[in-house]
């Protein structure tokens, strides 16, 4: 029923020729050409020139094909309706001019791949695994990464480098910022509006006379999570230091997966408990009652960790059923032993002019008491999400790929 | 070690005696009297004057005690530090004049809890399963609840009522305001302000000449959930019509629980299928590009579904293993089959004036085709998070035990 597969042609012609429009504004390198095809009905097997093989099915391309009847040329967006076509079955399937597949259906319809687009969205095991890259761990030792205020305000390059470096690490160091008020948000906006809350969009972290928050004590702060009263709480904060000559007031920051790790590995069913019991998170003040209830560890359906929700002024009742309510105090106090242990924590001093960065999901943070009469320490935060980080890293992409 | 629990006085007197100060400004009405204790060492039994009982640890009174050195008196966070505190142990219990509990610790420390506080907090099974209430499903025959416009902006009782009616149903219509714009806003504020997006903070819903979303046409729209591609979709959706004088364009309204529930009894495995193969949702222009991968069908670690992501348009790559890609297409197109069935659906007509909102996770919202030439059709739209209605809806509670 398959029409026999061509070869890729290799003259000057065919890598001059066009590449398929894949209504997609990514760039998608050509990390291997496509060499061979092995077609069926129901799915082609594409062989590469570095010895990998990926299998496309009928349906998965007949879904993603990206002419202008299936996608929207405007909107770029899927307006083909799977289910109002007969089952895609492939008549055809060969190697275009210029190395890309062309594939046509048994109801008429020709679509065009580009080969590049074609092995980033390959779904066999190797590409998968390639692709789902679990969280850095650190410990007390790591360095964190710093890039200069100047690199990352300039161009996208250097935008790119600290992008990058926060979402491997879960924590960054913007450095040599002229150390005053309004840089903070100068160089979040390099990625997009903070997100508000209910401590707005712009928070000031200094000791108040009335505080409606312990940050805004000079309390030492064990670390924490912020905002896990929330159902998503924000996915980044940032914190530039302006001022910081009190004595005390050291930063401290854990890597939440790396204790939540220790704790699975030592006392399963302590870390069982925690990511089972519902607990409620609250803040409230004169102007809202925000809780939220869920577990201290976040588990998905894998069972890998997804958040941990450890913050204990905003954590309210345990809501344990009876029996295992001494139980679960017990498994707390382990995974809070965990966090204050001082090998799994880093204690950098925010210098004025030095903005950090952080994922509230996977990097809790605190810092030392302090002594407000002895000097003063003042930040400006806020608040960021990650669907605005990775878009801005790809934007980044797409600019690097037109140069 | 324990003292003899005493009698809840019942005189004048003690009805009048003040109750105690639990740092928390929710109201806790005083559901059932305490009339008796039963202590050890490592808990108290309260028995209620309705013959229930609820068991309190020692640990978790010791963990909740709102004085004002376990609370911060300002912020009224939490203070206490468990983890410095030797293993709490109960001194004593009694029933305070008026008929709330008094509990003295062996470390001297003596907490008072309301009694209405304590049994609205309450972990007994009981108590437990009266908080656990699921989501309300509904289908064709639902009729959606309404709220004049005059009473949802006047005081707290309709603003109370239109947010209750939300939460239960998952859907409310605002009838009756001026249809113009900016009454949106002035509705939704009531409330909190809207959350912000990539298609900014207010969006108007029209045939644009240049759309970046299928909404921008006047495409029909099969029922979806907005914003799949981000990874916290935003909680409810408000849809404000100016006008809507075109002959199609009725709205359509599927309760996803119902639709998802159908599927896991009608198609276990497609279901599974779907709550398992994660899929890319994106959305690209100009200025993003926005992705998260998730299953469809996103469920908790009780099997219980959280959220739907459907959206054709803004579904991408399906990531299924090799072996199991043709199985996820068969079980999306049930899913979708049956989304598609009338049964399901409402198709009310929005009426200029009239508002609806829905809540995005539980509700998918769609529309008919309209001929975009044979008159107009106009609305204005925001988002908002579910932490923000609740915590709304229980300043009006205070409110209404001010009064």
């Amino acid at each position: 029923m398959i029409a026999p597969a061509s070869q890729a042609g290799s003259s000057l012609q065919a890598r001059n020729a066009p590449r398929p429009d894949m209504a997609d504004p990514a760039p998608y390198p050509l990390v291997s050409r496509l060499v061979g095809l092995e077609a069926t009905d129901d799915a082609v097997k594409a062989l590469w020139d570095d010895h990998r093989e990926s299998q496309f099915h009928a349906v998965w391309l007949r879904d993603n094909c990206a002419c202008a009847t299936c996608r929207h040329p405007a909107t770029q967006e899927r307006t083909f309706l799977l289910l109002d076509a007969e089952q895609p079955s492939l008549r055809a399937a060969t190697i275009l001019p210029g190395g890309h597949l062309e594939a046509t259906f048994a109801d008429g319809h020709t679509s065009s791949f580009d080969a590049g687009w074609l092995r980033a969205k390959a779904y066999d095991a190797w590409a998968l695994a390639e692709r789902d890259q679990p969280p850095v761990e650190w410990a007390a030792d790591m360095e964190i990464p710093r890039f200069p205020f100047a690199e990352v305000m300039m161009g996208s390059e250097g935008l790119a480098r600290w992008l990058k470096g926060l979402l491997e690490t879960g924590i960054a160091i913007v450095t040599e910022a002229p150390a005053e008020s309004g840089r903070l948000f100068e160089i979040v906006n390099r990625v997009q509006n903070p997100k508000e809350t209910n401590f707005g969009t712009l928070f000031e972290v200094f000791s108040k006379p009335k505080p409606n928050s312990s940050a805004y004590t000079s309390l030492g702060l064990e670390p924490h999570a912020d905002l896990v009263n929330w159902a998503c709480p924000p996915d980044f904060q940032a914190l530039f230091c302006i001022e910081n000559s009190t004595g005390g007031g050291r930063s401290i920051f854990v890597n939440a997966m790396t204790v939540t790790e220790a704790l699975r590995l030592q006392d399963p069913e302590a870390f069982t408990l925690l990511s089972e019991v519902p607990v409620e998170f609250r803040f409230q003040d004169e102007t809202c009652d925000l809780r939220h209830l869920a577990p201290v560890v976040e588990l998905d359906r894998q069972g890998r960790i997804r958040r941990l929700r450890f913050n204990n002024w905003l954590r309210n009742q345990t809501c344990a059923p009876v029996e295992s309510m001494a139980a679960w105090y017990r498994a707390y106090a382990k995974l809070w032993s965990l966090i204050r242990d001082r090998r799994y924590q880093l204690r950098p001093r925010l210098a004025p002019g030095e903005m950090v960065i952080f994922d509230n999901v996977r990097v809790l943070h605190g810092r030392e008491a302090y002594d407000a009469n002895a000097g003063r320490r003042n930040l400006e935060g806020c608040y960021l999400d990650r669907d605005w980080v990775t878009s801005c890293l790809r934007l980044t992409d797409r600019e690097a790929a037109a140069l």
